[in-house]
């Protein structure tokens, strides 16, 4: 059975029901118990940020991250400069909506770069200049490692193990790492490194997501519901524990199918997936 | 210019022109001065092993490797003694084609299976069963790392560090590791572990197609011609012959837009991209 105690560190991000509006989820996650969410910044910003805070803050829900800034690897100085601006702005809007974790999703190869070391290395310099305008705002950046097949087009940090190599070089209020098991589960690699970033203070955030075949063109929106697939979430779940972490567990899933349903059913049963696949003992 | 010197190490993998019959390879091998080829054992059986080894044998072009065995992780009894005999059977035909390298994809989760450690548990005891046969009749097992995007429905076995952890169980005579650009190159710990595979003697095979964007639906097909995409095809072969390796360097891609053009005018273009991106300095 579904309990608010068994939903307490239960986050739904918002793109798992994009089809609701701001206000519908806010009542949804009323109606089923919810108290935390992650938001994304285009609705947020329609929205408007000090309205969306006053919004969730009145109803109760507190807002666990908002996703998402980076696309820190350009190489023209023109476009760089833009994507530190938009970055300082995602830290405002972080800010103005009241969460402290902007998660990042770093950005791909240049047109035309085969250089994925020299691309790491600007997401580097970037840091270097965001972190602390961040950490001045009571934001921390947490850089998310997406799945290898990403890494051509969207993220050239494609292991946890990299997310760290990078987090490490500041501050750990200033940057830190997302768990999404959807891009690292199929990685040996991962428990030792869940404990390094654990160790480290570098967990900002933790997602879950199941792994589906086939992967539907484009592969972006092929995340599948918990449950449906190949990830062992619950063993995520505890490794993620062992180090301590009891922050918010935030479900992303992107999935075309889930979309095109009603968003408050898909958010009912994302409730009830989790209460099975990923809290309950096996 | 094209030269058969520089085209000495060049190996056609037949997939890339799979709408050439086996006869008609070899005749454009021979047109193009190309004297290498990976084949796969479907065509070759059709066509028959011995009159496929007498064809290549003839035409002066040596049979660099044979695709596929492998799919080693059924949990079911049955299906497993079945992938093991099947497995014999693709030694044997490795053997009559005349090549000493048989790639192994090693196979995903069995439906309804979370784990993918018990998965490469069981392509080890498979190995154990394998190699001593294999190595009897001239014949090595290359294990190939899939992308991780086939973790969970083709190869379990994801990046080199993991394949080389398998092959170091077993006498490097019968179990080896196969380098393929595509799947591996966002990896950073590729240098290290092509230097690991070249020390112990692993490096069986060394593959290369280019990295493109979007993928097609299912993944499989979405292969990019040598040139047209992310991967550092040069740093790749740099970082193999400094290992010592001077075997065949075999281009393999899987790309529905070249299976529907002329397939001599595929090749020709392959060797073309080939001499560009792989063999001239950059």
């Amino acid at each position: 059975m579904t309990t608010t105690a068994g939903l307490a560190r239960f986050s739904i991000n918002q793109q798992t029901v994009k089809q609701l509006s701001l206000p519908e989820l806010v009542a949804a996650c009323g109606t089923l118990g919810i108290t935390r969410a992650g938001l994304w910044r285009e609705p947020v910003r329609q929205y408007g940020p000090e309205a969306a805070a006053r919004l969730f803050r009145n109803a109760g829900v507190t807002v666990t991250s908002l996703c998402r800034g980076g696309f820190l690897t350009a190489l023209d100085p023109v476009e760089r400069r833009h994507a530190l601006e938009d970055n300082r702005a995602a830290v405002d809007e972080a800010a103005a909506i009241g969460t402290d974790t902007l998660v990042l999703v770093s950005g791909g190869l240049p047109p035309g770069s085969r250089d994925l070391r020299g691309a790491r290395e600007r997401i580097a310099d970037a840091l270097a200049e965001l972190g602390p305008y961040a950490g001045e705002r009571g934001v921390r950046l947490a850089i998310e490692p997406l799945h290898p097949m990403f890494a051509a087009d969207r993220c050239v940090v494609s292991t946890l193990a990299q997310a760290l190599d990078l987090a490490e070089r500041f501050p750990a209020g200033q940057v830190g790492v997302v768990v999404d098991t959807y891009h690292l589960w199929w990685d040996d690699q991962v428990p030792g490194q869940i404990a390094r970033a654990g160790e480290g203070g570098r967990l900002a955030a933790f997602q879950l997501a199941d792994w589906v075949t086939p992967l539907p063109e484009g592969a972006l929106l092929g995340r599948g519901q918990l449950g449906d697939g190949a990830v062992d979430l619950r063993g995520f779940r505890e490794l993620v524990e062992a180090t301590g972490y009891d922050g918010p567990v935030e479900v992303e899933i992107f999935n075309a199918g889930l979309w095109a349903r009603d968003g408050v059913e898909v958010l009912a049963e994302t409730v009830e997936r989790y209460v099975r696949h990923v809290l309950e003992p096996a």
